[in-house]
Formats: structure tokens, sequence, C-alpha cells
């Protein structure tokens, strides 16, 4: 049931959608929550960043930055490499298995970010649907990769292994996607309703602006999915090497 | 890239799921929220239900029951009537239709109670990302689901239509159905982060109840994907008719 459309086009929306999505969850941090911080006396901006002060070591980061660009965005260009790269096979590979690891190490990185910020602000850990989704995602999303690497990578498993994983490697990969996709946007609709609560406007441009980011994070991962399901017709000139 | 199991096996386990997140969302508002009105002084009962009053029509449905079991599981079991079901394919083909449109209907008085539980109580209209990803996925729903009838039942395209147009069912139809089960995960989650700012404890019994209800209709969802992606392997003794 593949989609006969050659899956190169579909992936430059993958990458637009990204793009978008990524200076969305950017601006927001940096215009409307005042930067991003590691230390910081105002507890709030290590939720949004890690950074560093004055004198020591710098790293722009956030949890929602964190979790949208390091794990989300990351995450979805590892899945549709594959479709995506006119590169030979192996080094496909190895791309897939390298963006999936950096994904998870970001991806682990914006979720201690979390956790800092809540232990210094006495907030109580691990109470929302947003964080008990997130940690079943990081736990599974590491599952599946430690399981690809042995079974596809190193030792490698037969060829009846590989070829009668290869279906539900697909399947619990797609399924672990979609469920961070998901939690992203449970992340977005909470930290609004927080703000919205202690009287960011409804209506107003920031409310608008995290919107559309949850949005087009979501539409990412649609075409994330419509790259990866589908399969060039044949005769349209394109080789999938 | 089909996942060989039996789905009749799959569909088991997602008719079980659909029966515990039932009851458990029953149970949400009935116990714990005080029940459901169609009209009622108390306006959040609106929200919860429509009932109307002793000498009237009742029946019993609120926003959330009626989205959870009327939508997205009357939705989900249509999806899987194909995989399910030990009848024939014409029938089959009659029931996913009826369950459809039965989905698509309760949905919409879903979303309806919804506005006048916003309206009867002077709070906005779609303000929130749950709210837009609703309006958009009863919308695309009901396009799926003219495009289903009109292609495949009544009047019915040529064989060439629906043969090039079946694999696009099937992924708008997967897509359409990811954003409903996130859209109710939103809505599990504002509604609970709305309580627990008015006082409902965090690790409270209610908190609990709502959040495995949201996870319940999570994992429903994902066996609804698995059942539908899933293939009788040869020879096990499986006829799909
Ligand atoms: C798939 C990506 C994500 C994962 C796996 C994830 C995971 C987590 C986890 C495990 C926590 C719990 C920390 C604790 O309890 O101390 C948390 C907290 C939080 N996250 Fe995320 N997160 C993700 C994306 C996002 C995004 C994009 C936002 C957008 C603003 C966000 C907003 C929040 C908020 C507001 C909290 C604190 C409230 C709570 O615990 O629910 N998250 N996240
Ligand atoms: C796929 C299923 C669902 C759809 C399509 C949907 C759709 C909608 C829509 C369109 C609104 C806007 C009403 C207005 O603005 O006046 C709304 C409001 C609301 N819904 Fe849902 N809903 C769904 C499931 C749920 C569930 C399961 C809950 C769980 C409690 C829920 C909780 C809420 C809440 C709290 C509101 C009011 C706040 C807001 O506008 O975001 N929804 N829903």
């Amino acid at each position: 049931m593949a989609i006969p459309v050659n899956p190169v086009y579909f992936s430059y929306v993958t990458h637009t959608l990204a793009l978008i999505s990524s200076i969305f969850v950017l601006v927001w941090c940096i215009s409307f929550r005042g930067g991003l911080a590691w230390e910081h006396p105002d507890k709030t901006l290590i939720f949004n960043v890690l950074l560093r002060n004055k004198h020591k070591f710098r790293v722009i980061c956030i949890h929602p930055v964190l979790m949208l660009i390091g794990f989300i965005i990351l995450g979805g260009e590892a899945i549709i490499s594959y479709k995506a790269l006119p590169f030979e096979k192996p080094v496909k590979k190895l791309i897939h298995l390298v963006l999936h690891a950096t994904a998870l190490i970001l991806g682990c990185i914006g979720i201690y970010t979390a956790f800092k910020y809540h232990n210094e602000s006495n907030i109580a850990n691990l109470y929302s649907l947003h964080s008990w989704l997130g940690m079943g995602v990081i736990v599974l999303y590491g599952i599946q990769w430690i399981y690809g690497l042995v079974v596809f990578f190193y030792p490698g498993g037969s060829h009846e292994m590989r070829r009668d994983s290869l279906p539900w490697h697909v399947l619990l990969g797609m399924f672990v996607y979609a469920l961070a996709i998901g939690t992203a946007a449970l992340g977005f609709l909470e930290k609004l309703t927080f703000l919205e609560n202690s009287g960011v406007a409804k209506y107003g441009s920031e409310a608008f602006l995290v919107n559309f980011t949850a949005i087009f994070a979501v539409l990412f991962g649609a075409f994330v999915f419509f790259t990866a399901v589908s399969q060039p017709p044949p005769h349209d000139g394109y080789s999938a090497i």
C-alpha cells in the first residue's frame, strides 16, 4: 500500500517544515521568554535554556528548543534518511544511526533541563500526562535504537532475522515517533496554558506563535510519515540506489 | 511491509482497550465531575453532558464522553472493521461506512457541547491548540468520509480510480485518525490542568484516572493502527474472505 510518489518531493516539504518550526520555537524562547540559561537566579530561564554564565562555556538550549530541534526534528530527519538522501545504502544506514543517536542524547539533555527547572523551583516532578508520555517515549526510543544497532548494524543478525525484524522495526519506530510528536504538542499546550493562567493573552501574538509552532511540528511529523511510506512510481527516472 | 500477525488477535486487544477507556471516561465524568446535563444552571455539567431535564428526552453525553466513546472509539472500530470482522467484504464495507458516519455525527454533537458550554459561561471560543486541531480533525474527517462514499460506494469510481485512490484513502485516514487521538490527549491534559489550577491534587486519584484514561486512549489508537497494518501470515488457517 505504498504511496506512488517520489519520496524526495515529500522530503523537500519535510525539510521546509523543519526549518519553519525551528525558527518559530527559537523566536518564542529568545524573544518572548527572555532568553536561555543553564545557571540563573530566574529559574524559568533554565527551563528555557542551557547557557552557562559569562565566564563559563555557553550552549544555547532550552527544554522546548532541545526537544523540538534536537529530538523531534533530528529524529524525523533520521527516519527519512533512506528516502531523502542521494547516497549509497551503507552511508544512509550510518546517517540513520548517527542522527538517531544524536536525537536521543539531545532528548535526554532536554529532559534533564525540565527536571533541573522543576527541582530548583520546587515544582513536583512527573505529575502530568506530558511528562509520563515523555518518559515512555525516551525509553522506547532508546530500546528501539539499541535493538536496531544490534540487529541491523553491529554485530548484526542473520539474514532471516533482519528480514523478519524489519517490519516490526518500521512499525514500532512509527508508533514511537507519533508518540513523540504528540508529546511535544502536549508540552506546547501545557506551557501555554500555564502562561495564560499567569496573564498571557489568549489571542495575543505569543499564543498564536506557540500554537503555530505546535501545528508546524505536527505537520512536520505527518510529512516524515508520508516521506517514509512513499515509493517512487516505476519509470519516473528516480533511483533509490 | 505488512506485519505478519493475524489481525484478529490484535483486534481483541483493541476492543479490550476500547472497553477500558470507555469505562474510565464514564467513571471520571459521572463520579468525579458531578454527572451530565444538557440544560443546567451549573454550566460545567453541559460540558460534561447532554441530558435533558426530567420532563424531556434524556441522553447521557458530555464533551469528553462523546468525543472519546462516540468519535475516537467508534471511528477506530470503523477503521479495523475490514480486519476484525468475520463477514463478507460488502457487509464489512457497509459497517465501515456506517460506523464512520455515526462517529462523525457524535463528534459534531460533542464539539457542539463544548461551544455551548463556552458560550453560556462567557469563555472565549477557539483559542487553544486543542480546539484548533479539533476543528481541523472534524473537517478532514468529514471530507475523507464524503470522498470515500463517492469513490468506493455510491456512485463509485472506475476500477482504476478506486485502485489509485485506495493508498491515499488509507494514508490520509491514518493521518486524520492519529490527529484525532492526539487532539483527545490534548483535551484531557488541558481539562486536568484547569482542574489542577482550581485545586484538584496533582497526585490525587482524579489526576491518575484522567491521565490513565488518556494513556488507554493512546494505546487504543496504537492498536487500531497495528490491527490495520497486520496481514495474516500464509497457512495459519485464517481467511480474510
Ligand atoms: C517529545 C518531546 C518531549 C519530551 C520527550 C518531553 C519530556 C518531558 C518530561 C519527561 C518532563 C518531566 C520533567 C519533570 O517532571 O520534572 C517534561 C516537562 C515539561 N515539558 Fe516536555 N518534553 C518534550 C517536549 C516539550 C515541548 C516541545 C514543550 C513545549 C513548551 C514541553 C514543555 C514541558 C513543560 C511545560 C514541562 C513541565 C510540566 C510537566 O512536567 O508536564 N515539552 N517534559
Ligand atoms: C478528537 C476528539 C476531540 C475533538 C475533535 C475536540 C474538539 C474540540 C473543539 C473544537 C473545542 C472548542 C470549543 C470552543 O472553542 O468553544 C473543544 C474544547 C474543549 N475540549 Fe475537546 N475535543 C476532543 C476531545 C476532547 C477530550 C477527550 C477532552 C477531555 C477532557 C476535551 C476537552 C476539551 C476542553 C477542556 C475544551 C475547552 C477548552 C478549549 O477550547 O480548548 N476534548 N474541543
